[in-house]
C-alpha cells in the first residue's frame, strides 16, 4: 500500500492519520476535509498528512481511501467518488451502523469499485481532529463487513491494515453487526440522551439545581450523552429497526422492574440485581473497561 | 466530641474509620460490624479502631453514632440502641434516600433521642472495609436533613463533623432530598440495571457474544449494574414513589424519542441532542466529574 487518503479528518480520522504517520504505513496520506474550521484545527496543530483541495486530487493518487465522515454523507460522496475512482483503490469507512450503508453504496457506487465496511469500535464523546490520538484502536475491536460478492483478497488487505492500527478484527455480516450494536452501542447512548433529558425536564418543573447532586449515578450518563449530535442522529436514523425492538424490551423490562418496586417483591429485585453484576466482571475479563473502581476517576 | 461508634464497616463505615484516625477527629473509634467476613478483613487490613462485641459498649462510650448498614438493618438497629442510648448522645447515618427512614426512626427510636439523617454522595460500585477509602468524602456533597424538631445545635454539631471528613454540607427536608436522589441517582442505577439486564436477554436468546463488544457503551452502566443488591433494592423500595413517577417521566420520554427516530424527525432529534450535551459541561464545570474525555480512563 503506497497512499491512503482519509476523508473527514475528526477524532477518528484524525486518530488514524496520527497512527499511519508515526508507525510510517503509507508513503502519502491524503486528507480531504470539508470544514473550515477543521483545516485550520489541523494546520495549528501541525497534523501529518497532505491537505488536498479537490477529492480527485486524493483519490486518483491513493490506494486506500477511508471515509471517516458522519454516515449522512456516503451519499454525497459517493457520487462524487463515482468521477475519480478506479477498481484499484479500495474504499473503507468506519461508520457505526451497515445495513443502511450496504444499501446506499449498493445502489450509488460505480460497479467494479469495491468498498469493504469497517467499524472500529473506537471514539469518545469528544470530537474534533484536537480530541484524536495515535492510540485510539490499540487493543479495540474492529468489525468488517463481508458480503456475498467481498472478495478474499480486499478482506484481507483491509484486515491487515486495521491490525497495524493496533485493532484487532473480527469479521460479520452486517446483520449481525447492526444488531449486536443496537444492543451494546446504540440503545445505551439512546437510554443515556435520554435519562439526561428526562432529569432537564424534572428541573424545569422544580428548579432544585440537581446537577450539583450529579456525583450519585447521573455523572456516568452525561459522559456518553455528550457525543456528537449529527453522529449519533444518523446512527439512530439507519439502524432504527434494531433500536426500535431494543427500546421495546428495554421498556418491558422497565416496567417489571417498576412492578417488583411497587409491591416490594424482594426475591425478583434481589435475582436481578446479582444476575446484572456478572456482567461487570466479565466485561473486565474480555479487558473492555478498565479494572478500577470507579472507572479509576477519583 | 470524645469517642464515636459506627455501626456496620464496609465501604462506607470504614472510609469514614480511616479518615476519622487519620484526621484524629476524636480520642476512640468503636466499631460494632455483624458479619464475621467483615471482621476477618478489619483485622488483616489491621484498620484503627475497637471491635466492640456488643452494641452496649460501644454506645454508652461515644458522643456520635454512625449507623452505616443498609437501611433495611434499621429497625433492627433502633430496638437494640433503644436499651442503652441517652440523649447525650447524637445518632446519624448515611442512607440514599430519607422519607422511609423518617418514618421508621420517628416510630421505633426512644423519645429524646436525637438522630439526625446524613446523607453523603459518595460510593462506588464495589463495597467492603477493603475499598475504602480516607479520602472518599473529599469535597462531596453531604446532604443532612432538617426536620421540625431538629435542634439547632445539633445540627451544628454534625455539618461541623462531615466538614471534617471533607464533604460539602448542604442542609434540606427529607421529601426534596428523595426527590432529587430519585432522578440524579435512583434512576440512573435502575436504569444501568436494566439495560444490562435487556443486554443478557437480548444474548439469551442470540448467543452472539455481545459483553465483547461492550466498549461502544454498555460498559459504562455496567459499572453501576455492578453494585451492592441489599443496599439498592433498600433504596428502590424505600423511594419506590418518586422512583415510580421518575419511571413513568424516562418511559414517556423514550417513547417520544422512539417516535422520533421511527419518523426521522431530524429537527426534534437533533435538539434533543444538542440539548442534553450542555449537561455534561456543567457537570463539569460544578466538579462532579473529572475533566478529561472517556473519564481519564484510555
Amino acid at each position: 500500500m503506497k497512499n491512503i487518503l482519509i476523508i473527514g479528518c475528526g477524532l477518528l480520522g484524525s486518530s488514524l492519520l496520527r497512527r499511519i504517520h508515526k508507525k510510517k504505513l503509507v508513503k502519502k496520506i491524503f486528507i480531504y476535509e470539508k470544514s473550515k474550521s477543521n483545516i485550520r484545527k489541523i494546520k495549528k496543530l501541525k497534523l501529518p498528512g497532505i491537505i488536498v483541495k479537490t477529492l480527485e486530487e486524493g483519490i486518483i493518487n491513493s490506494d486506500l481511501i477511508i471515509v471517516c465522515t458522519p454516515m449522512s454523507e456516503y451519499k454525497k460522496i459517493i457520487l462524487k467518488i463515482n468521477n475519480f475512482i478506479s477498481a484499484k483503490t479500495l474504499i473503507t469507512d468506519i461508520g457505526s451502523s451497515k445495513i443502511e450503508s450496504t444499501k446506499i453504496i449498493k445502489k450509488f457506487l460505480k460497479r467494479g469499485i469495491h468498498w469493504i465496511q469497517s467499524h472500529p469500535i473506537a471514539g469518545s464523546e469528544v470530537s474534533g481532529p484536537e480530541h484524536g490520538k495515535d492510540n485510539l484502536f490499540d487493543g479495540k475491536w474492529c468489525i468488517i463487513i463481508k458480503e456475498k460478492n467481498t472478495l478474499r483478497k480486499n478482506l484481507n488487505i483491509l484486515a491487515k491494515f486495521w491490525k497495524k492500527i493496533g485493532s484487532r478484527v473480527v469479521v460479520m455480516k452486517a446483520e449481525k453487526h447492526d444488531k449486536i450494536f443496537s444492543i451494546t452501542s446504540h440503545l445505551p447512548h439512546l437510554i443515556a440522551y435520554n435519562l439526561v433529558k428526562s432529569a432537564q425536564d424534572f428541573e424545569k418543573k422544580q428548579s432544585y439545581g440537581l446537577i450539583k447532586y450529579s456525583a450519585g449515578g447521573l455523572r456516568d450518563f452525561s459522559r456518553i450523552a455528550a457525543s456528537n449530535e449529527i453522529m449519533w442522529r444518523d446512527i439512530f436514523f439507519n439502524n432504527k429497526t434494531n433500536i426500535s425492538k431494543a427500546i421495546d424490551l428495554f421498556i418491558k423490562n422497565l416496567n417489571e422492574f417498576k412492578k417488583d418496586i411497587n409491591s416490594k417483591n424482594n426475591k425478583s429485585i434481589i435475582k436481578k440485581l446479582i444476575q446484572t453484576k456478572k456482567v461487570r466482571s466479565k466485561i473486565i475479563k474480555l479487558k473492555q473497561d478498565i479494572d478500577e473502581p470507579d472507572f479509576g476517576r477519583d
